[in-house]
């Protein structure tokens, strides 16, 4: 390993290769690149040649996906994908999504240059939209490859009235073949995806390092109390039934259910009082939470508990109280043999790491309903993500790319040992 | 007394009047009726009939005030003025400041078909606006009464860019006489107000009427709580610094803290949290703390004990707190000999009462300025106002115009003794 402060250091090399990709953003604080800009579009060619330089044959698909194919894959070898997003979110920051595009393909280059080859046919891929920001879709590109897009998004359109079929010939590529993306199974290894963790667990650890386990399920439900309105300055404290009041007894036992809940995480997010004036108890209060959690049945057992408690509150306070759940995915596992093959790269590198899950949705959500899906998150600092200060250090991007590395060189291996078991 | 389902009976008699008047207003639901509006002129003349049938000579002022006067006033002796205002909120009640102008007429009238006099010079006062909906001033007619009206007032404009100089133009009045409307204290010899109560507390205790200590004092505070954003799935739930759950405990411990203190009552109304993101845990909520006592040592006793417990949950949650007291209008006393007064007057008719304090504001209030002031309370149904449903029984409007009888025939003797002591 080269010094930290060497150029040659492959974590110097990463850090460049991602200002340089910083740079094709809207004008303004941090990195706005949306799916099928012209930002994105200029960004291609860059990409492209980090492609090349790591052996693989770049081609965008009809989803405007890059994807880059070694050799052994052109051929019709089953490949590991490995890859992310292209996209940020206005005014986010360098590493979320293109870490995980530029830190494979590093390696991959790396390898080269000490003569070294992966265990198994490779594939890059850099989706073009993880944060669904500028049209009503997300994940159309790794959806596209699992086959499971609905062809209808292309006539959403953004503010501006462009549709996605109308962004996406500005790409170059004609959206109508959207449907041919979907890969084959049997043509799939897994796909493996790097990303800046968006928490401090890993920095509160110390680790450069964490491996996924499992991607988190999430559901949303809108809430409304209902209470009784009246003057605020005639009307006695002990006859009140204040919305308001309720709604905040509410929002402190959620979160100290949540606090000694295991596995699972929540938030109240938005919160709107009626009728909202400064001298007239509130009559009515909406408010959404937002629980997630990797494992279905802590989910499921902690809404139970936090929704109980909640009509408890309403029931004392003489407030109505209805719920409804207005969105619910399922979370997703990463598979056990790619967690066990970053597990041992990791160890190979003598990087110490910790088992955890993500809090948030990636590519990889969509990825499993193709093939075997692994994460590696690396960490950032103060947990920063969505944001111009996201930050990961030179050390940790080189850790992360050898780590990368060693995954690839042992990769047949580890894929033949899953498939015997 | 005649039977309440007698039409002579003077709860009768006051209903249909009141239900007269609440014609003039704008079509739709309850009484619309703003200040110098299109309905105030029209109204006019029913006043103006009112008042001749009190044997009161009716004038319009240069702050469009109907001021009704009786011979003795006329003449120059100091009277005790009775009144209250003619507009309502938008979609009010019937009864919300028309009680207190119809209720004295009537008396009046009464005593005059039974051949009695009132023991001193009486006016009778419909001020055009209490409620100060239409335009960004209010309590204009009393405060002209008062001598403390600022002149600047007549410049501004309602929502349709009509002035309120304009607005007045289309009564018949020149408002640039509004300086002189007012009053010399030694002609005046006290202001006494029948209004709703506005609460439920005469009707918890089965009382007609209630006679009122003191006008409360408010105060009005911004607060602003910031905590950190970041994202609801991937920021573990034991390092979060929620701006919307510490609130949310704030505004619970307000409550409980002003439900166990007597003598002020206080609510948190608006509430607004940022960024407001269903999976962003919130950065930063911003919310009012309306207090209100009749008692200036009960209202800032409480305001340091809730602001200081709000300050300790701030800091055990690693949250800043910072407050601004925004608004701040001291309560004012009712004068013992008008409260002793009404009091009397209770007993003379075998009208059980309690004391209470106003928690609304009135035109007693600017009156305070000019003189000495009364309020009478009168039983409302839910203790509901500014609502199309404000309700009195047809008993309680007896009960109420028989003890402003009684008032008015001792008032001489008690004011003389006031005056002695």
């Amino acid at each position: 390993m080269s010094a930290p402060d060497s150029p040659d250091n492959l974590g110097n090399r990463l850090l460049t290769r991602l200002d340089e990709a910083a740079r094709y953003s809207r004008p303004g604080p941090g990195v706005t690149r949306l799916y099928a800009s012209e930002e994105h579009r200029r960004l291609l060619p860059l990409l492209e040649e980090w492609m090349r330089r790591a052996g693989l044959e770049p081609s965008l698909d009809a989803a405007g996906t890059l994807v880059g194919r070694c050799p052994r894959a052109l051929a019709g070898e089953p490949a590991l994908i490995l890859g992310s997003h292209q996209d940020s979110v206005i005014e986010g920051g360098k590493y979320d999504g293109m870490l995980g595009v530029a830190m494979p393909l590093l390696a991959l280059e790396a390898l080269r240059e000490q003569g070294r080859e992966p265990g198994c046919a490779v594939e890059v891929v850099a989706f073009g939209d993880e944060e669904g920001v500028r049209f009503p879709s997300t994940l159309v590109g790794s959806r596209a490859f699992a086959g499971t897009v609905d062809p209808a998004v292309l006539d959403g359109r953004d503010t501006q009235g462009v549709s996605l079929r109308e962004a996406l010939a500005t790409l170059g590529v004609d959206a109508s073949g959207i449907a041919e993306v979907a890969r084959d199974p049997d043509k799939v290894l897994g796909y493996v995806e790097v990303h800046i963790e968006q928490g401090p667990v890993l920095e509160d650890e110390g680790l450069a390092v964490g491996v996924v386990t499992a991607l988190t399920g999430i559901e949303r439900h809108h809430l409304r109390v209902a209470g009784k309105a009246g003057h605020a300055g005639t009307t006695p404290m002990h006859g009140r039934r204040d919305a308001l009041v309720g709604a905040a007894a509410m929002v402190v036992e959620a979160d100290r259910l949540l606090n000694d809940l295991d596995d699972l995480v929540g938030v109240v997010g938005q919160l709107t009082v009626r009728p909202g004036a400064v001298n007239v108890i509130p009559a009515e209060v909406s408010f959404t939470l937002e629980l997630r959690s990797p494992r279905h049945d802590v989910r499921l057992a902690g809404r139970r508990q936090i929704l109980d408690a909640m009509a408890d509150i309403a029931a004392a306070r003489g407030l109505s109280l209805t719920t409804s759940l207005g969105y619910e995915a399922e979370g997703v596992d990463c598979a056990d043999w790619l967690i066990e093959a970053l597990e041992q790269a990791c160890a190979v590198e003598g990087q110490q790491m910790r088992r955890l899950f993500s809090g948030a949705g990636h590519d990889a959500l969509a990825m499993h309903d193709l093939t075997d899906i692994g994460m590696l998150f690396l960490r950032c600092r103060d947990g920063l993500s969505h944001n111009p200060d996201e930050a990961i250090t030179v050390e940790d991007a080189e850790a992360g790319t050898r780590v990368l590395m060693a995954l690839l060189t042992n990769m047949s291996t580890q894929r033949q040992a899953q498939k015997s078991a």
